[in-house]
């Protein structure tokens, strides 16, 4: 459909970078049932598995390409023939404080080849996943986070300012792409993403994972701090339709809020997940782990999606209740123990 | 002297990364003037030129290499047995906009293996030339900007927020590398530089060079806008002894302002240059010319230097109109004329 950045599902193929994923893996089955003509999911495997899309694995329309967004050799032939590439790949925080190389590498000139591999074969759209990390962390980040919130940085782990700032890069990329040669995209900035699938890497979905474990043990869940710190989640189903909905609608050359209906306090988080799991014993308060990187903020929080509702037609519709609940279901699944 | 993050100067040997500069020949110029034992120049010549070096050629206890920060292997071999390094090289916005693979490559993995090689070679102390431009660009730039000001991006062009994220990123990568192991580090957030041996990269200073250079030519002097636009320079003299002074001191694990006495608005500056360049006719105000990068703010700011006093007991001492006298004085002058 030349001349409109809107993308049609049905009939189109598109390649998810990153795929082998919690988001990558929910975004396949979205578009399948939507009639995509094949959805490609590129990984390799540094932090995909094979468990994240071994739902996936049979069926006709999805092919698995191993490669690496740091090979432009890889990009250019996953992306030939491809109508939208949604660009996932990406070190999080927890990774970059480990490998601050190979973080800056994935998230900054991984973008730059998906975008010129998208440009060799005239993909029609890129969908990147951003974070609300482009607002940063620490005492500014307080109030409604809307879309013209600067970044703050002050009080945060350098690791964390790293993957931030690799993210407004990043989208910055994309604007400079469609600046430069029309490239349409849209710019999605995730919140933290939980549900069906949920892997451990991303520091703020831990508080969901670790509690689940912990009551699963017979142990007291735990709440760091007094446990009123705000988060704000958004279920992976939700996202999914986020990403369909960035590529069908006509949106171009904007960067949008993807959050869940509404944040949770940790406190509130851990109790939720400890009801649901089944109950167990009380929450207990612990500081801070030395060594452990945690993402805080200067006090209550709302990422607002009330843009992405203006632009791509999107809101959230799982609230946090049910949305736990699937994340159980599945865990206590064979595909969940099994992973 | 280990467990100090003191370095003096007198019988030390210091390494500047991007040396064959505005900023690089006058720090150079200011550690030998205080006994330093050597003065490494190192660069690749991509930005740097013989010119702004060439008054340095033949001192007896400076040595140039030409080097890359993009090669380890270089960098490994220029820092060996320094007490210091001066970390200089980096593409600035305009040339971010051009090539924006090289920039984020030299902005972002050459700080990474600069670090590196100081690491290897056990040096003392890094001092990392950051910029005003972490506070970002567009509407949200204005009052007083202080250390902890968060980045703004909105309405700002893509090349001038990869060049501010890729800044944010260079001075993180401090931090890491201080938690990590320990390397002492000053960042030193410079505002637009100018005075001799001025080249024509940068952004703002542009408006000088400009100016000068119509001036001389007999032709009237623009003006973008209405002229009431805010800049905040600092004279290349005052940011080498800061430089000087960074390595000098107690001070570690900390970033903080280098500016100039007081910001300027542009009308004020291009009617000051005419002035000391001998008079001439009155500016002209344009509008902003298409395709060509301007930095704009969201009205009257001030880069605040206090902290740096605070920290280093740096404060600036020449003004403009003085720094202006002195560079139109070296543009006069036969080594300005050749340049």
């Amino acid at each position: 459909m030349p001349g409109t950045p809107a993308v049609p599902i049905a009939g189109n193929r598109f390649c998810i970078l990153g795929g082998a994923s919690l988001v990558g893996s929910a975004t396949a089955g979205e578009l399948l049932d939507h009639g995509a003509a094949e959805v490609v999911l590129f990984d390799n495997f540094t932090f995909g598995s094979d468990a994240a899309i071994a739902h996936l694995r049979d069926h006709p329309r999805l092919r698995l390409v191993r490669g690496d967004v740091m090979r432009m050799a890889d990009l250019l032939r996953a992306t030939e023939g491809m109508a939208g590439v949604l660009q996932l790949a990406a070190y999080m925080t927890l990774s970059m404080d480990r490998d601050p190389w190979g973080g800056l590498d994935v998230n900054i000139r991984g973008v730059q080849n998906a975008l010129e591999a998208c440009r060799a074969n005239r993909v029609g759209k890129v969908v990147f996943a951003s974070s609300n990390a482009v607002y940063g962390y620490g005492p500014g980040v307080a109030g409604d986070l809307v879309e013209g919130t600067p970044f703050h940085s002050v009080g945060a782990p350098p690791a964390a300012i790293l993957y931030g700032a690799s993210k407004i890069i990043g989208e910055q990329l994309c604007r400079d792409a469609h600046r430069k040669w029309g490239q349409d995209y849209v710019v999605l900035r995730y919140s933290t993403v939980y549900g069906e699938r949920q892997h451990h890497r991303a520091a703020n979905a831990l508080y969901i994972i670790e509690t689940l474990e912990r009551v699963r043990r017979g142990e007291p869940p735990e709440v760091f701090g007094d446990g009123s710190e705000t988060k704000h989640f958004v279920y992976v189903g939700d996202l999914a339709r986020a990403n369909r909905m960035a590529f069908e609608r006509a949106a171009t050359d904007v960067a949008v809020n993807a959050s869940g209906p509404a944040p949770i306090t940790t406190l509130e988080l851990v109790t939720l997940v400890t009801e649901l799991a089944g109950g167990g014993p009380a929450p207990r308060c612990v500081g801070a782990e030395p060594g452990k990187v945690r993402l805080t903020s200067g006090g209550a929080f709302r990422i607002a999606h009330e843009e992405a509702f203006r632009v791509l037609g999107w809101r959230p519709e799982v609230d946090m209740r049910e949305g736990l609940r699937r994340l159980i279901a599945w865990r206590d699944s064979n595909e969940g123990r099994v992973a």
